[in-house]
């Protein structure tokens, strides 16, 4: 399991105005520090952007690209901004990412396509709710490889995200269970070594107490891991869920083992 | 995944210095704070004992049943102290255990069919041999299964130890994965809902510092617990440790979830 940061978002204030003020520092700051830990990539969360979304992405990729030769996950539901990324992108890129929306599709595949690179796909409804079952998931999968096939891109391209629900949600426990068999099964199912991706960040929403959020992330983090997922999107500024993550990832991975490596 | 208390060992000093004077406090203190803590078992891990086996096992019988009802594991190599432990039971019992060995085949087997209770079978060969890979395992589960119905035993009384290798071994990391493939595979294999049961103390031998042990020790317990382990044995007076393995239990088991299920 490769670990990617999460931590560059544009809903923090910090990174927020240091796009307003074009001010590059608090952006190549973060990703440094974040770089620094030697995650596998980096989620470049720019949100939809506004009516500057150009300027603002060129800015933004600019900053990033400063100081990280790192891959970049352009994480926009923006497919404009989208191919700004692509056009100014030096770092490998991975498109973040496509679901079953009509517009989607059709915007954001041909540019994969054309950028030759890997395309995250959601398993979302085409109105972008989240199923409620395995059985839905499972449905989703077959049609995004299909739709992915279907515009010319091979199937290797494509990184399924089972989408991590918050565990307040009714059935969140049952679905964030379901997400873990989803990805155990789909490379079976789908009858390819599919790469999956999942966010960590959302399951201890509305968790009050940070005691409880971090068992809780160690543990479904190390469940993650022991399901086979490829990619965990997670905040690695985190010590003790980047702890578990790495340990998980090294008791699943490594062939040798010495006590030394925990040091 | 249910924890068991490894914690009552006859190789603490504290222990066998009580069993030889026969004063009950260390045992019923030890297993007293053990049971506070709510496991669902406490392993009576006595060794082979000695010469005067007889009175060790009475003596050590009432003084853990003298401070608590929950299910004991008779945890000993010696069929005849087992049988002591057997005709001195209150509690639950469960025998801890049988391997493929013709000796212990012919003395335990009888008794726990006499005694209508579980029995732990352990994944080695008959000279107690580890098997190298997953097929050696199975094949053993197999044949654990045919003595068990040919002594009598209905299989559902059998829980299988696939037994968790050092980390400092040879293959250790190897082996501890092939123990989480076989703890997942085991039911399907077998035809039936076989039960699991497994050593955590076994993994971390030879760590040198307790951080890195603490973290894989977490990390392999919640790996265990998505596998679909059934009993974990364990430290239960580790906090951390069984922090993790309560926090892997709630996201596997519950049905509802809230956060203030984790404070």
């Amino acid at each position: 399991m490769k670990i990617i940061s999460d931590n560059l978002r544009i809903t923090l204030p910090s990174i927020s105005q240091a796009v307003k003020e074009k001010n590059p520092d608090p952006i190549e700051k973060l990703v440094k520090k974040c770089a620094d830990l030697h995650p596998w990539a980096i989620d470049v969360n720019t949100g939809p952007l506004g009516r500057h979304f150009e300027a603002d992405m060129v800015f933004i990729m600019d900053a990033v690209q400063n100081v990280t030769d790192l891959p970049l996950l352009i994480d926009t539901t923006n497919a404009e901004a989208m191919r700004v990324a692509v056009d100014h992108s030096k770092n490998p890129l991975i498109l973040n990412g496509v679901s079953l929306e009509k517009q989607k599709l059709e915007q954001i595949l041909p540019l994969a396509k054309e950028a030759d690179v890997d395309i995250v796909g959601f398993l979302l409804y085409p109105d972008s709710r989240v199923p409620q079952d395995e059985a839905g998931r499972f449905q989703i999968a077959v049609e995004l490889c299909e739709m992915v096939r279907a515009a010319g891109i091979s199937q290797d391209r494509l990184i399924i995200d089972p989408v991590v629900p918050p565990l307040v949600w009714n059935n969140g426990i049952e679905q964030a269970r379901a997400v873990l068999d989803v990805i155990r099964m789909l490379p079976e199912l789908l009858g390819f070594d599919v790469r999956t991706i999942a966010g960590l960040s959302n399951l201890a929403t509305g968790a009050a107490k940070q005691a409880g959020k971090g068992r809780v992330e160690q543990s479904y983090a190390t469940l993650l891991a022991g399901a086979g997922l490829t990619y965990l999107l997670m905040d690695v500024l985190n010590d003790s869920i980047r702890n578990a993550a790495v340990t998980a990832d090294l008791l699943l991975e490594q062939e040798i083992f010495s006590w030394a490596m925990l040091d």
